[in-house]
């Protein structure tokens, strides 16, 4: 199908340039032009569908570049917890009762949320099965990703196994719409053998199904606590003189397709060594504060000019999906913890929220901007709501006062996947009758501690 | 009017209590029963009119209790820039151009916004005029309201005759809708001598048209950034050796009907005064972050038991009027910057946003809860949502997933304000218009400088 969106105000999100009174076109999956509304009307008449954007904002979706999306159906189970209580006492022994049914329709669940909110990619890490999983439920909604398979010290061969099939059956498929990566847990849950070995399978895995243009990357929690040290010294008797970024540049493991998630514990040597790298972070303000993590150096990586992008992290430590909630969040925080008003100024954000998630997953030749010959991600934003009257700065004005309900149309991959509100792929009702009807028996089987 | 709301969840915030397939009997302006649906819907046949709740949560109102309403107007204005320079350079040379009917119309703005959001009472300190002023936007949105008169050493003359009339005019008015206040700036811009005689003033106010029951309170801006003390001695040549919150007390002027807004920078003995004197606190965390104020010590206030209530400020330093995203905040900030998960509980947040808020606002006896004899001022929130799904517990729920939009029911003092999302008092789209126009003229006026 040929779009022309119409009349509305583009934030393109290349070179800062925004179009007033300006139009979309496009064609199949791709942009195929940006411009003054005037000129592309002339030029794309017949054989495009119109569609009005007059006090609208349109932007490119937003990349969320850290979930576990089947985790939705935790979200409040437990919260105001310990960090350790949280994850030992709750999170876990309930998890061990999830079915690949499960954390198939927790993902639908999310890829829901995320296209209402404006998201048109997510970064996911969670258990992958061949029979069902989050790549399945991605594609359906119609949701771009990156689907990974989190791999522990203590599951070597079962992770083999599934980043083999995960590879193999996602790895650029569905058109291109999904990519898959290789997530090793953690520093404290990967021995440094194992590590290294998740590297050597990346590569291997990379020769196989990947490519320059689409490579299958590497997700990871990085530094989410000052503890970390001591976690991984615990668990591998391995007492570290230096930050955990730098542990693992020791190991060999880092390079450009590598995204950490939280680096909230970071040294001023590990930050150089992300810039060196080029590794990317994924800052997850609201869940590092909610779990009572820290604050993660965002300024500081940002004057080293690492790529910090943004992400939810799951929705049962925020607990929504919501990149414009993370988007004010980010703004505000740095300002306020380093009594600096200026810091991170609402169109440095909002590029975090896209152009940046683009390039923290290796993606930035086909999203992350409105741009000609990129993919077709698009959210429109009604702006005729009182929360944005009157109206001085549009890029303001979606950092600090929009809201994820003024989404009304969301489009990926050139398909149009939620029109005024409603979604076009998936029957939202029925999936969350499912949702509830899981969660009924997730709790009945903890109670029964049957597995 | 009598209603009967049916088959909701009721979070009553009285003791606690939560009762599922619940229902609220109001008679007028009053709720005269709160119960389990089966017993209420027996009792209350005939001459009510029935509203069903299922699948939604009815809360006690917000109570906002910090805000300069008619300052929507500056909303997004200027944004990510120096405190001093956004007052100096943008903020007072603009509103210098607001006329009294631009007030009102900033004032209705934010009523909409509010009432939109599950505000139900907000307490504002602003520049009244008898002509127009907030105090009528808010009685025509229907609104409750503490309205105040910004007092400044600069102006002693102009602000009695402003507070006079404010009182005699708007104290205990609109059948006991509106309430009024005494607000002096703030200790740097008020001299000692000046603030003293505010208090005189109040009293006389009290006298003249307050009651104990409904009693003209104080709303001022105390200890917002850590450079307050300096300011003071530039003001007023005067050397504080204690905090601010302690000069305030030397000079008499605390009583258990003072809020003190933003209350960041205090030492511990200005928290011992605030116990001792009943100062109650307003706690703005969006506005502190975002004009790099710093970070109130509220987890100290609370282990004092001094009563902490949650405002937005205005949506010019916010930029919105949702208490949600205030209660959200307030809920993990503290958490992340003492890196003690278990910081103010989601239950406690949604105390500080309903029933607290009523005892800084002296309001106790009429509002902050779902209880007989209280006023009904309710917010009726639909859960029937995907970022709702699924349901563990309402309260966390309402703390950290629900969004403003969420609200589809507002009930003040009895009478429906806004039904399935549309207002039944204010011409939204007429208000909206009148704002941008007005938006228009003051950036002409500013670009003339014509008064």
């Amino acid at each position: 199908m040929n779009i022309l969106i119409q009349n509305g105000t583009i934030i393109t999100m290349h070179n800062r340039k925004v179009i007033r009174q300006g139009a979309i076109a496009i064609e199949g999956k791709t942009i195929i032009d940006v411009g003054k509304n005037r000129k592309l009307k002339r030029k794309y008449g017949k054989g495009y569908e119109k569609m009005d954007a007059k006090g609208h904002v349109v932007i490119p979706g937003f990349i969320n570049t850290h979930q576990h999306a089947a985790m939705s159906l935790l979200r409040g189970y437990a919260d105001d917890l310990p960090l350790q209580e949280w994850l030992e006492k709750w999170i876990w022994p309930i998890e061990r009762h999830m079915t690949p049914h499960d954390i198939y329709i927790g993902a639908l669940l999310t890829a829901i949320e995320s296209i209402m909110s404006g998201t048109t990619t997510v970064n996911t890490m969670y258990h992958y099965t061949p029979e069902e999983n989050e790549a399945k439920a991605f594609t359906e909604a119609g949701l771009r990703g990156v689907i990974g398979h989190v791999c522990f010290s203590w599951r070597k061969k079962e992770d083999e196994r599934a980043l083999e099939d995960l590879a193999k059956n996602w790895h650029n498929k569905a058109d291109g719409l999904t990519r898959v990566s290789v997530d090793p847990h953690a520093p404290y849950t990967v021995d440094p053998e194992y590590m290294k070995e998740l590297k050597e399978i990346r590569e291997e895995l990379n020769q196989k199904y990947g490519s320059g243009k689409a490579p299958i990357i590497c997700h990871m929690h990085v530094a989410e606590t000052s503890d970390e040290k001591e976690k991984i010294r615990k668990a591998f008797n391995l007492k570290l003189e230096t930050g955990v970024m730098e542990y693992l540049d020791s190991l060999g493991v880092l390079d450009k397709h590598v995204i950490a998630a939280h680096c909230v514990s970071l040294t001023n040597r590990d930050i150089t060594i992300m810039k060196q790298s080029e590794v990317k972070a994924s800052h997850n303000p609201i869940s590092n504060l909610k779990l009572g993590s820290g604050i993660s150096p965002v300024p500081k990586m940002l004057r080293k000019r690492v790529t910090v992008s943004l992400g939810t992290d799951s929705p049962c430590s925020n607990n929504t999906a919501d990149m414009f909630e993370i988007m004010k969040t980010t703004a505000i925080l740095h300002k306020g913890v380093t009594k600096k008003p200026t810091l991170i100024p609402a169109k440095q954000v909002l590029e975090m929220a896209t152009i940046e998630g683009a390039k923290a997953l290796s993606w930035k030749n086909e999203i992350g901007s409105i741009e000609i010959g990129k993919k077709a991600d698009l959210a429109v934003v009604d702006f005729k709501k009182p929360h944005h009257c009157p109206q001085y700065n549009e890029t303001n004005q979606l950092v600090y006062a929009t809201k994820s309900a003024d989404v009304d149309t969301v489009i990926i991959d050139g398909k149009i996947v939620m029109e005024n509100g409603q979604l076009t792929t998936i029957n939202v009702e029925k999936v969350m009758e499912m949702a509830e009807k899981i969660k009924v028996r997730l709790l009945q089987r903890l109670a029964c501690n049957v597995k």
